[in-house]
C-alpha cells in the first residue's frame, strides 16, 4: 500500500466523523504559529490547537524569512486582525547538522543542480536563530506590529521552552 | 490571558504524558506532506499522522515554488530517502479572494510599504493550482524523481479528493 493509498484510508475515518463544516475562515484565536516541519512535532497536539483556532506556517527549521508572504497574508488580507507570533525551533535539529556549502555540493553530486541561489537557512546554534527571526518580523516594515513570543521545542520532553527575545 | 500563556498551559499537559522521547529524526514513512496554513485544516488528524510520521510543511495556499528550500532538505539532507508528496489546498480558499495587485495595495495602505518584489502566490483556480505546483515540483531537477499526489482538502466534509496529476 503507498502512502497515498494509506492517508485515503486515514481520511475517510477522519471524514466519516467530520462535525466542523461551519468553521469560519480566519483563525478563532487570531494567532500565526511558525514551527519546523520536523516529523516529531504536531504544534496541535503540543500547543492545544483545535481546527479553527490557528494559522499554522511550517518549513524546514521553522524560519521568518521564507515565511514572510503567508504572515502578510495573515494579518492583512484574511484575518484583519492583529496576530500573536510563536517562532519555534526543536533541540536535536537537523538544521543544525548541515551546513550550507556543504550541502549545496551534495544536492549538486545528488541531481547534477547548482543550488547556489537557494539561501538553505541552516542554523548555527537554537536560541540565536529565534532571536534572529524575531528580530526580522520585528524590523519588516511589511508585517503589523503585533506581540511576538519565541520558544524552543524539546524532542525528549515535549516541552516548550521561552527563549527571552 | 494571552495566547502564548494558553500555548504554556496546554504544553505542561501536552509534556505530562509525553512518550515520544525516542523518535529518530528522519520521518518513519518517509513521506513530505505539502500543505496550507489554513487554520481548519489539521494534516496529522485528516491524514492519520502520528509524530514521527512525516515531514509537514505549511504555507498559504500550500504553494511548492516556497517549499523547495525545504522539500530539497528533506529529501537529500535528512532522510537520504525518497519520499511521496502529498499537496493541498483546500476548498473556501482564502487564497481565492485575495488578487494580487490589490492585495499589494491593501499593504502599502496598511504599513507604507512597497511589497512589489513578494510573489503572494495567490489562487485562481484550485485544481490548477494543485496541478501547477506538482508540475513545478516534478519538472524541477534538484528535485528528486518520486510520486508525487495531489489532493483537495474539503472544509466542509473534511475529505481529501484526488486530483488527476
Amino acid at each position: 500500500m503507498t502512502v497515498a493509498s494509506e492517508f485515503e484510508v486515514a481520511n475517510q475515518q477522519y471524514a466519516a466523523g467530520f462535525d466542523k463544516a461551519d468553521l469560519p475562515m480566519p483563525p478563532g484565536r487570531k494567532v500565526f504559529v511558525l514551527t519546523c516541519m520536523d516529523a516529531r512535532l504536531d504544534p496541535a497536539k503540543f500547543l492545544g490547537l483545535e481546527e479553527g483556532h490557528a494559522h499554522v506556517y511550517r518549513n524546514a527549521g521553522g524560519r521568518a524569512a521564507e515565511a514572510l508572504r503567508s504572515l502578510i497574508i495573515s494579518q492583512q488580507a484574511l484575518v484583519r486582525t492583529q496576530l500573536e507570533l510563536t517562532a519555534k525551533q526543536q533541540t536535536d535539529c537537523g538544521m543544525l547538522i548541515i551546513k550550507e556549502e556543504e550541502f549545496r555540493d551534495t544536492v549538486k553530486k545528488n541531481t547534477g543542480e547548482d543550488v547556489s541561489h537557494i539561501p538553505f537557512l541552516t542554523i548555527k546554534d537554537l536560541q540565536e536563530s529565534v532571536r534572529t527571526d524575531v528580530e526580522l518580523l520585528r524590523k519588516n516594515p511589511a508585517v503589523l506590529d503585533v506581540p511576538i513570543s519565541g520558544y524552543i521545542y524539546d524532542v525528549k520532553t515535549g516541552k516548550i521552552n521561552k527563549v527571552d527575545v
